[in-house]
């Protein structure tokens, strides 16, 4: 049994019928439900959810490294695996994940059922590996929760308006999470996974790096898009426009990770910067000779994932992924422009609600980068993030350098120096 | 490109929409989509019937151990895993198969596309596990094909009247076949497996075992009961009840396998009988003081195969596989009756349809057991049958002896002795 951090609900009178005790979803990744003994652990800390009164609705991810051992086979038998049968192939992951974790619930001794994301009415549109949700047709849930069963949805995953079997893209089960607590209504949709919550920086490379215990969902949303991989972009934007509180904690303890929620003036006092993100492997290009409307539609139908984009002339600067290299060089030729391509960068981010009040920023960063002999090649703002792109052996230092600048290893930061 | 011995279909004009080109359902097993390489040899099996002009279905099951790995999955995680959840993680197995094999047909510049039992149309009771099939709704089949795509179908599930996945039982993927074949009209349904058709013995124990050409369906149902591997028992009663004739055949040969098909006078002349099947692993309860039809209607309620009953007095006997023997106990122990039982039997079974008109073989087998010093413990017949409860340490003896003095290594076999 693990600790759970439940507040038991109030016990009901004999033959009532608890319909409004609390709604939590609780979503686990693949790390999480890496074998089967953590899929018991899993059921587990559902069970306890459920025992403390809860309806639980339980979302998870495929387990370990199933995902990617099926694309090998797809990858095996076919030199481009055509995206809707790639769908049908990938989404028995999470499927596998939820029919285990039922039973491992009914041996526990609690009702339970595992839903596919078409089961769960999880209803997107046709765009095939990267769909997106456009309606949750929740009535099976409810019915097995009334029935006072848990509940696990295969994440990632839904049932597209023309009745194919759609996959969200990767990170898709946070998203499948978030529409689902907005869709039933619950306060909160916890994000477990094998981290303790949302850090100051990567931990890995800033062992200072501090557990952060509330974040608003555009810092979150900022730290997402820099490289923060805890949660998946899109969930955050989905939990902040339906009002979803997202809690990040660890499977594997009872304490309590991070919370991302609406801003509050409270939270604006405390924290000034809340982290430093950072991503590798990032192309940087510069481009002449076509409209930005025509080149960025171009490069959206090509699959292209453009990150960030700057221009101060007739130059359009623009990055994204070094995987998405040559689906954007293909689309540059096609479209008859001028066009070079600096490889080999990655993107440093600090990142703080704060920021908005606290000038001066902007210009610390660059005072720390210059002191530790970096150059940024490519700077982009927004009001709460400065983002730098530097070469790639460049990134870690930048990291530690801007993450001891901002003194983030003490709660709250500080601005001054 | 392997040998497949289709004959093309003359050309239709260009323009000509060819609806009416025949239709042909190939099912292939677990050996045979074992892995990405012979995946990619089924593709190119299937992509050469369809470019002989013929509308293609495939119905394929899981990647050789698939299955056994999931259920091993279920069982780590549930001592008793819930036949709903089981259903629900084993058909993940056939679409992964299918999956994969669409993109390799693709790949080869076919338009094909995998569809789920659901899918399919397959419409099941709501029997977990064993669930029989009710209905074909096969308009999404007849949409692809008339589009011209091979569909390949997963083998061994459908969607119950409740809406719940369930699977057919080990085997299955043969009834789906079948199932197909007889919805959509197919003349014939071909059974692609590891060996090279049905053989008169297990030639693993009978070196000398011929392949038979052509059987019929009263004689493969024998077979198949009395522990023929090759074809499921359900698939074969199924094809004769819809009149689809079966060829069971090799899937790395291109060579004719074994047909079956209705009796006609020209088999009966030449097969007097077909071959010699065995069982291992069978127990033998006699059992009193319980009303037969309570019996078995408590040991159907309890998913208890039953294989042989024989009665001749107050005690009934019965045969059921070793993997039933809690479940009997239990069922037994639950009605109050006085019952014993005989384990580590094996059954061996001469089978022909030749049998009818050709009195004596009931004596010849008897002559010819007691020859090699085995004592039949239980003994049943059917008018094609007769079947034999041995130690499970004299199955291969009688086998062997009863095929030679039977002479079934010569075609038509022989009678007198």
């Amino acid at each position: 049994m693990v600790a759970t951090g439940y507040e038991a609900v109030p016990a009901v009178a004999p033959g009532a019928v608890p319909r409004h005790d609390s709604l939590v979803v609780m979503k686990f990744g693949g790390t999480s439900v890496g074998d089967t003994e953590r899929l018991r652990a899993v059921a587990e800390r559902l069970a306890a959810a459920r025992d403390a009164g809860h309806r639980v609705v339980g979302v998870l991810s495929a387990m370990g490294h199933t995902t990617d051992e099926l694309l090998d086979l797809a990858h095996a038998v076919s030199a481009r695996p055509q995206p809707r049968e790639l769908d049908m192939l990938v989404s028995v992951g999470e499927r596998v994940s939820c029919a285990l974790c039922a039973m491992a619930l009914i041996d526990l001794g609690h009702a339970a059922v595992s839903l596919t994301g078409s089961q769960a009415g999880i209803v997107t549109d046709t765009v095939h590996g990267k769909a997106k949700i456009v309606e949750v047709r929740a009535q099976r849930i409810h019915e097995a929760l009334d029935r006072g069963e848990i509940v696990l949805v295969a994440g990632f995953q839904g049932v597209s308006t023309e009745s194919e079997v759609t996959t969200l893209g990767r990170g898709g089960s946070d998203t499948t999470a978030v529409a689902l607590a907005a869709a039933l209504g619950a306060g909160t949709c916890e994000i477990y996974t094998d981290v303790e919550g949302v850090f100051t920086a990567d931990p890995r490379i800033v062992p200072a790096a501090r557990k952060l215990d509330r974040l608003t969902y555009d810092e979150m949303l900022e730290l997402a898009a820099s490289g923060a991989g805890v949660l998946q972009l899109r969930s955050v934007e989905f939990a902040r426009n339906h009002g979803v509180t997202l809690h990040v904690r660890s499977t594997f303890t009872g304490t309590d990770g991070t919370w991302i929620l609406e801003e509050d003036e409270r939270m604006l006092e405390k924290a000034m910067i809340s982290g430093v993100a950072h991503t590798l492997e990032e192309t940087v290009y510069r481009v002449e000779g076509v409209p930005a409307a025509r080149l960025f539609s171009a490069l959206a139908d090509a699959q292209v994932n453009v990150d960030t984009i700057v221009q101060t002339g007739p130059e359009i600067v623009f990055s994204a992924p070094d995987g998405d290299r040559v689906a954007a060089a293909e689309t540059l030729d096609g479209l008859g422009a001028r066009w070079s391509a600096t490889e080999d960068l990655g993107k440093v981010s600090v990142v703080g609600a704060g920021m908005k009040s606290h000038p001066g920023i902007a210009a610390k960063t660059f005072a720390t980068l210059e002191a530790a002999g970096i150059e940024p090649r490519v700077v982009s703002t927004s009001p709460i993030k400065i983002a730098c792109h530097v070469g790639r052996d460049e990134v870690e230092r930048a990291v530690v350098a801007l993450h001891e600048a901002f003194a983030l290893q003490v709660a709250g930061g500080r601005s001054d120096g």
